[in-house]
């Protein structure tokens, strides 16, 4: 099996991320190629790639998976001696439950504040909209950690899929300095020690291009 | 297995429909909740079963999963022996990636046409937003059709969760009368020829409730 997997820049592509930190973290091998958003031939670029123009997607010989949810669902199949996604079942259906949740939702809350791996901390103000979904994700984080947490610090116990659905969110929540439970704290920063984590914001520091729109007060 | 699905308006909810049609055509029994929208305690009443406030959402015992593509994988694991995604790995692959697409995806098509079983086929202009997903939603039906569509009328041949994700777009494009190409039209003529499509058309016919902004010319 060899792996391709195509995403766009570390800085700001929350999509790219979610792939990608499920792969590193549980060590799967795969090539990766970076086409940078907001370029002159960055649609052209992705188009090459997947017909929806956009990132991440995942290349196996003639295979090709585009989509971040479809991605980690095909991982889980092919590499079910890893626990992507949790073992347990009711664990699991919560788990695909909230990444679908993440997948079409919360849209508020990222719109207003774009992912930022490079962004130093500093407090933007939430419309009442952001509010609500800040309010819906802590409640759901806190009835998956109540119901699953108990062997690990991740919403689930271990580290799983529906953490790196979340990892955008996480950096978020810390770049704009948002104030959150001491649970969502210690979960954030649990995330945020992840030797997959640093890897991926070590990469996204040494990236040259700037995009205005995800910078910003 | 005792499974509860709880649904809105079969009249208007899209997102309702999806897991309703895979239930009924593998033939899954499972008993029916309606929560109809716009009512004064349609959010008090969604609240008492899904943590979103949303419809739909499945009840196996203790276990909850709210949202369509979650209710789906929960599906498609606890009944391996029907296809509910295509047996193929490649064919599956697509699948995943169209419906991941749909779920997040075709929002200008999707918000300028609401999915309504009532209304009599008229015609409305599309935006050219509306346009573009269009012509990539025709561009996606054609490319999976050619790849995997051999076995049958369907997106993969056989009927399988992929053309579920898609029929609500089916009854948008019959009924406010858009142009398409004849084997998008021979498409929607097979799903809208399943007998679990027609149960939910007959049933959205026999509703009461009427939804003004799910209305209109
Ligand atoms: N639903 C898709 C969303 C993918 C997406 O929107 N990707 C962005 C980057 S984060 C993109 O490629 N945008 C195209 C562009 O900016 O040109 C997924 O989950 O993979
Ligand atoms: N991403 C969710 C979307 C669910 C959704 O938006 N459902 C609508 C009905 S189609 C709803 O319950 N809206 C609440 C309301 O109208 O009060 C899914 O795929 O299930």
């Amino acid at each position: 099996m060899s792996l391709t997997l195509v995403i766009a820049n570390k800085a700001y592509s929350s999509w790219s991320f979610r792939p990608w930190i499920v792969m590193r973290h549980f060590e799967i091998a795969f090539k990766e190629i970076t086409i940078p958003m907001a370029q002159e031939t960055t649609r052209t670029d992705m188009l090459r790639y997947a017909p929806t123009g956009k990132c991440p997607s995942l290349h196996d010989g003639d295979i090709t998976i585009w989509d971040s949810l479809a991605i980690i669902e095909y991982l889980a199949e092919s590499f079910p001696e890893k626990a992507i996604w949790p073992r347990d079942k009711a664990a699991r259906a919560q788990a695909r439950s909230l990444s679908a949740e993440m997948h079409s939702g919360f849209v508020n809350l990222r719109s207003l504040l774009p992912m930022n791996m490079r962004r130093p901390p500093a407090k933007r103000a939430l419309t009442p909209e952001a509010a609500a979904d800040l309010e819906r994700l802590e409640s759901a984080f806190a009835t998956a950690q109540q119901a699953f947490g108990q062997g690990g610090p991740f919403l689930m116990g271990a580290f799983s899929a529906v953490d790196a659905m979340f990892a955008p969110v996480v950096n978020r929540l810390h770049v704009y300095d948002v104030a959150v439970s001491a649970p969502t704290k210690a979960y954030m920063e649990a995330v945020m020690a992840l030797p997959a984590w640093r890897d991926w914001e070590t990469d996204a520091r040494a990236e040259s291009w700037i995009i205005d729109k995800y910078e910003g007060p």
